[in-house]
């Protein structure tokens, strides 16, 4: 057994059993080991960017790690946007990065490059690998690893996948997070203080048990309860207790904390505005001035803490939440409601939504607030390139349920081929595209950076900021890597789209024309 | 006057006046500033490896930087690997990389990540600005780096950017490289010695001063030329002296430089295997048993320094250089040799090749031999997804050459959205993609690295390194982006495609079905 087949061995009998791949000579042999270890499902991405986006996706639905396979240090490169996302979203996944073999790297051959220096920046671990000997008790520390909810990065010498002496591995259980009863006790006593209290939820608690939770908890205290602002995976829907995200825009964010004197940070972080603006009344801590910040949890075991602290505040409280409500299909124009609208009324049971919609998809929360209950998962990180990988690694994970991926036209240019990998593993995708035609998100930051209207500014501003000339055919892009497309202009077009591509197997892809 | 209006002030000021540009919230000030600064040209790109492989198109043709601006950690990694094609090529460049506002930093904000430690693995240069007053000096400080041949980066704050108070700076001139006596002496010896000596070109000495003096040497004293691998830029064709490059696999390789027993490093580094094997004869040093290697100059004064041997070893020598001799036009069947005959037959005058082929390209050098002089760039770094972009900086560079962007298939799916580009700034690019349905050269590397055919292994690793399951439909890609695009099936065709591609302005696409 050699060290390639000691890796794969040592991760499907340890529950990793999914790899997205983007191979090159580096490892050819861990390629060649799929043959002796068939439960290791390989999934090809074209782009590295698109691997690491997929096994996010992937980690969120399936609640354990894939693997990446990435080529050296460009490779890493390639995939670190998606990575940085992932680090942000607090998910497990081993990344595995192929290396020159141990007695090549002094040469400083075309490809070398500080593969360390890039990994450290993204992951909690990161170990290279020096024996084959080893291989497999690496692979099962990085999947221990992982289990932190952090990227496990092993660094993996050519020469020490191809030579023998490969042993399989077993990983450790990580012990679950010990609930912190002094935490439990000053937020407890932060509930029952009577002042504004805000319970802004994040990591595990977004889900069905930690959002139950902080309703009780909120039914039964008067507290509010708000979600960050891009949770890594939030059920909503009818039957699931209904959260508002904080909003995006700082200044909106500090409106909805305003007057609060206790926040508890149940796996969520101190909330700060995602960018600085020269406005000197935009902060970047967005906690008001004499409210007292509470940590509960940390993104593991955030759930687990409210429901202690429900067990202890609300007993025998029971969550309320929102009934089945969708509206009507609508009719006419295609614009941001609109098209909000008939995603509510048309979501199937069940479903995922990656939403990387950004400007154009802001209508969508509230109108499918009623919806069939549903996941959510939303870019984290803030790096754009995320939603279609994501639902790429979603769909793989929970292959019975339908993805929706909600996907802005700039955002998708970035790992576009994700598409490709969508259609070769016939994987059940409905992408609608926001076709805006432009970064309208940078428009709207144009004017908040205290820059004058971007509409009174010369063309060599706006340029940069539009996709047009030539304008993006999306239906092409799509049909150029296998997924059947349409274009649709109405709100009726995109019912009757959505409809077939919820009902057809396989991958669809929809660009919605928002420009009206 | 902010530090956005002195960043660009100074640029232009200083002879950088192209950015490429994929700007985000951080990078808002930097686009207002276009208005202020109408002799920058700023060129937007969809993704951030298009901005940064086409800065290096761009250096290579121009001889001078430009500049590109990224978004903060996120945008550096997705533009990183053709930074490390670019530091591979010893092009100078200036990056700015945008960064959140210097009192933000300590918040943790989403899009927060160690941006030096990632942009330290690829630059010569790397500062942190942190005062408006400083971004003038700053920048010209990043341009005079940039002038050894490196990536200068240089991290701007948000604040740092809108503040006012900047100041433009003036760049210091760099000192020539110095000829290095003593090499040059030993390299004399060398040549005298009449023992098996070998030229490696590399760096500036791959133009035709530096092959000229180069081949002038070999007449004299009976040495050969050779050129390393993959050289930044390359002057070839009828006109300019004939030298062939060192084959990328290092079994050839080692049969090339087979019994020399001097070796003379011209800007080029001593050669080693791209990369290493399981086989013990394929060994990572190319340079043969007893054979002594002289360093003679680096990448910049390469051609200087040759030019001083040649005056001294070859006085009144004439070096002898290639007619015009181009192929007929085939016909028939499409595959490596009829496409490089056309690509030969039809190379227009003073073309600049971009050579992203790989292995389905490899018929194309011997071919356009007698072709008309023209420029091929080259993969320097070996980080694939280089072409496309790079084409883009060489068409903005020389605008009134035509380019060929040789562009394999594989490849061409790493940074696809540069054919958008290529349209909106209705670049003279003539993209022929050569479909072969796979990544052919991992096809040969799994046989090279010891593993069995890949046509005796299982579906399971073939699938990994085949493109097929969908086909890629290049024609669509690129209408999809706003390029005309048709596909051709045999070698008649594909020459009136080229014809037409290259009579008709702006960018074309021509997909050459190989597969036969």
């Amino acid at each position: 057994m050699n060290g390639a087949q000691a890796l794969l061995t040592t991760f499907v009998d340890n529950g990793v059993d999914v790899c997205f791949a983007n191979p090159g000579t580096s490892e050819m042999h861990f390629v060649a080991a799929l043959d002796d270890v068939p439960s290791m499902r390989a999934v090809l991405a074209l782009f590295e960017g698109v691997a690491t986006g997929a096994a996010d996706g992937y980690a969120r639905m399936a609640g354990r790690p894939a693997a990446v396979l990435l080529h050296l240090g460009p490779g890493l490169g390639n995939g670190l946007a998606n990575l940085h996302n992932a680090k942000r979203a607090h998910v497990p996944m081993v990344t595995v990065v192929g290396d020159h073999a141990t007695h090549h790297k002094r040469f400083d051959a075309p490809l070398e490059s500080d593969i360390d220096a890039v990994a450290a920046t993204v992951s909690g671990w990161v170990h290279r690998c020096m024996r084959p000997g080893d291989v497999g008790a690496d692979a099962a520390a990085a999947i221990r690893a992982s289990g932190r909810g952090e990227i496990a990065t092993l660094i993996l010498p050519a020469d020490v996948s191809w030579s023998d002496g490969g042993v399989p591995g077993t990983v450790s259980p990580l012990p679950d997070p010990v609930v912190d009863a002094d935490a439990v006790r000053a937020a407890a006593a932060a509930l029952r203080s009577g002042g504004r209290t805000v319970i802004l939820v994040g990591g595990d608690a977004t889900r069905r048990p930690g959002l139950t939770a902080a309703a009780r908890l909120a039914e039964a205290t008067g507290a509010e309860v708000l979600c960050e602002t891009f949770p890594t995976r939030l059920e909503r829907g009818a039957g699931v207790p209904a959260v508002p995200r904080l909003i995006y825009f700082a200044k909106f964010a500090a409106q909805q904390l305003a007057g609060a004197t206790h926040l508890i940070l149940a796996g969520a972080r101190s909330p700060v505005s995602f960018f600085a603006y020269p406005d000197p009344d935009s902060p970047s801590d967005l906690v008001p001035a004499g409210c007292t910040v509470h940590p509960l949890a940390g993104p593991r075991g955030a759930a687990a803490a409210l429901q202690q602290l429900a067990d202890e505040l609300a007993p025998g409280i029971v969550a309320p939440v929102p009934d089945i409500a969708r509206p009507e299909v609508p009719t006419g124009a295609l614009d941001a409601a609109s098209l909000a609208a008939t995603v509510a009324a048309l979501l199937p049971e069940d479903a995922v939504i990656v939403d990387e919609s950004n400007t154009a998809g802001a209508a969508v929360p509230d109108a499918t607030a009623g919806a069939p209950a549903h996941d959510v998962l939303t870019l984290t990180g803030g790096a754009i390139g995320y939603g279609m990988p994501a639902a790429v690694g979603a769909a793989v994970a929970v292959p019975d349920r339908p993805v929706l991926s909600l996907q802005a036209d700039g955002s998708a240019m970035y790992t576009i081929s994700a598409l490709w990998t969508q259609a070769r593993e016939s994987l059940d995708i409905t992408t609608i595209v926001l076709n805006n035609g432009a970064y309208q998100i940078l428009r709207w930051e144009l004017a908040n950076v205290g820059v004058a209207e971007p509409h009174s500014r010369g063309r060599r501003v706006t340029d940069l900021l539009e996709l047009g000339n030539p304008d993006l055919d999306f239906v092409k892009l799509a049909e150029g890597m296998g997924v059947p497309a349409r274009r649709v202009n109405t709100a009726e077009e995109l019912a009757a789209a959505l409809r077939e591509a919820f009902t057809e197997p396989g991958p669809h892809l929809i660009e919605a024309m928002l420009r009206a």
